[in-house]
């Protein structure tokens, strides 16, 4: 016996199709959709569509806009000699978040992974050679994560942009701030140590 | 300065709206939209839309349907000498559930509660009346929520039943099956003894 109307069932699978929301929060979700007013209603289904259907990719650096060029790249008061790079639309957010990078963006959208076939072809490499070869970019900031993907993916475009003269740096691993050191894998501890300076 | 492009924030503040739904939340899955296919994400706004749309109240019990009648009203198998009356359209999902029970359904919609100003004439005390009057009924079953709420309407509706010469009858309170004794509290405990029952 199917308990819910099709209507509602239609709903409560849509929303479990979300990551992170399982059956019984999709059914939360859905039976709060239908208590909504229908005004409301309509522009969370509006929200979707427009979403969906007026983002696509930065011209320049790949990140989501809804314009030809994000508002990052158009902003004339940062400096076009930096250029972030980073996996996600994401981290460009976590990013801006710090308030301390006035610099640029490029969106890699992924990292190579050979395991998941993904190569250097698959990812904005090739669009991240192009700016760097037709612009006065001086540094080029590898914000990958700190992970096997994210390491192979900074030596790789690393070793592609140094032959051009251009400074390379990748940000800094260790102990996060408010860490504790006796929590601190092993790995990171290392890394900490490793990159130690004076004080 | 603004993170997002205008439809991303937009989404974003959609879904925070939606219960259990934070902002971290929120942008995990504005993201997935947007990488969602045309098609999927279409679908997702239109389930909302629809369910919103063609989601009405059963004419009998009240339930949420998309039709003039609920699918347990115009089911010919069920009894129709019993109706079990439920706080919230979830309830009915709940005792479906638990394939015991193949009478019919009364939803309320709310449970009286003086403090939040939901008196008698808010909730669907009245179509209840209107059905017992009307047909063959010989048993109420009164599953409102056990707590001072649900218990206050159950009391209520009882009083204004009984007088009908109709049974009523109120669900049992104990320990829950698989619970445990030495961490149920009080009430709860003082219910089961209660209502304890020849073996």
């Amino acid at each position: 016996m199917n308990y819910y109307s099709a209507p509602i069932a239609k709903l409560i699978d849509e929303f479990t199709k979300l990551p992170g929301i399982g059956r019984k929060t999709a059914q939360r979700l859905a039976f709060y959709v239908i208590s909504l007013t229908n005004e409301d209603a309509y522009q969370l289904a509006t929200a979707i569509t427009v979403a969906k259907e007026s983002i696509k990719y930065c011209s320049i650096c790949t990140n989501l806009t809804d314009a030809d060029q994000c508002n990052i790249c158009t902003d004339r008061t940062r400096s076009d000699e930096v250029i972030c790079v980073v996996e996600d639309p994401r981290d460009v957010i976590a990013m801006e978040k710090t308030k301390e990078y006035k610099g640029l963006y490029h969106v890699l959208h992924g990292a190579i992974s050979p395991l998941d076939g993904i190569g250097p072809e698959e990812i904005k490499i090739k669009e991240l050679l192009g700016r760097v070869g037709e612009t006065t970019v001086k540094e080029v900031i590898l914000a990958t994560n700190p992970n096997i993907e994210g390491e192979a993916t900074a030596m790789y475009i690393a070793r592609l942009l140094k032959p051009l003269g251009i400074k390379v740096t990748r940000i800094a691993h260790g102990i996060p701030v408010g860490g504790d050191l006796e929590y601190a894998d092993e790995v990171t501890l290392a890394k900490a140590l490793e990159g130690r300076r004076e004080v």
